[in-house]
């Protein structure tokens, strides 16, 4: 199996604080997270700001998991990361200094999937990484469920609309605006819940 | 606020095992997340071994998070927690030493929270309880929403079932029997579903 690709996402660090303490520690940490990644056999293919370019370096580099270092709640990374998988979800794992629960409510509502306060000893970060991962799995399961099942209860309801409307229009049984429907969608090569929104489209068209 | 109740459940030991050192080991890791959860401010209500009574004591204790307690894989654990947490989910935090995947896949399987490899260390109990509880808030959420588009899922066919029967028992227009439907559930001061469901029960028992 090839090593996991990871892409490090830093908080941005703002002009003037070069020399803070914050920062120092800051650096400490991001060195010793790059570290423990290259030792446990990762590849960070890249280690990038939280900026506006984010969501094209990310489709570019299709990382298996981010990893997010921030110093504090980092409201703005969060909200990059969130544009930067929208698309497609990737396991995203964000090792912080705040125990704020806000900022952990945040974190998860944003789609983090594994969240640790103040814990990189760089023993631990692969079974950290192997949980992300299974959680991530898991999460993936339940979301692409709810998915299909939205997508069968909104089909459903298109199907249901443009058969009425046949019936309306043509006075036809239920029965018979129902084989309609699937005679177009069979002529058409189309599935059923694609004829029944396009007959209702054009019906709009026509008011 | 207060104090989060939380039920310990350790995995059982077998009998011989007493004097062992993976059982001294077991009793002092317990031992530390004894005093990291009272220092942390936390009531531990019961600490119970996982076995088949161990739904029932979940029930009765109603705790807010159940923290399991285990040497290695504890795939017998991991079933008597899915037993007492299937009616009434709760947040699940799992200590252990297993670093192996397939335990992480069947521990996110099985609906736990917060899996964490031998990473017990007092002063990190709290924020890694908080991440937990941050996160089973989430997946209560979208939990929820999979169950109600579930449930409206099904809702809807059962209608469209008992409107199918009415047209066809008594010719009626589709208008008609939604009619019909409506009339019958505002009258029984019943659900549309329900009447829907209940129309179908007697057809099913006559035939």
């Amino acid at each position: 199996m090839r090593n996991l690709r990871i892409v490090v996402v830093n908080t941005i660090i703002a002009a003037g604080e070069e020399d803070d303490l914050v920062l120092q520690g800051q650096a400490a940490r991001a060195e010793a997270l790059r570290v423990g990644l290259l030792e446990a056999g990762y590849d960070i293919v890249a280690s990038l700001p939280a900026d506006m370019y984010l969501p094209e370096r990310i489709a570019q580099l299709q990382p298996d998991m981010i990893i997010i270092d921030a110093e504090s709640d980092a409201r703005d990374v969060l909200e990059h990361i969130v544009m930067a998988t929208r698309d497609e979800r990737r396991p995203i794992v964000m090792f912080t200094q705040s125990e704020d629960t806000a900022s952990m409510d945040a974190a998860m509502a944003a789609g983090v999937t594994a969240y640790i306060v103040a814990g990189l000893q760089s023993e631990r970060i692969k079974p950290v990484l192997n949980v992300a991962l299974a959680r991530f799995k898991q999460e993936q399961k339940l979301l692409s469920e709810l998915h299909d099942t939205r997508h069968k209860l909104a089909e459903r309801k298109v199907i249901e609309r443009a058969k009425g409307l046949l019936m309306a229009r043509h006075q036809l049984s239920e029965d018979l605006a129902y084989q309609k429907l699937r005679n177009l969608a069979m002529n058409k090569n189309l599935k059923l819940s694609e004829v029944a929104q396009r007959l209702l489209d054009v019906e709009d068209l026509l008011g």
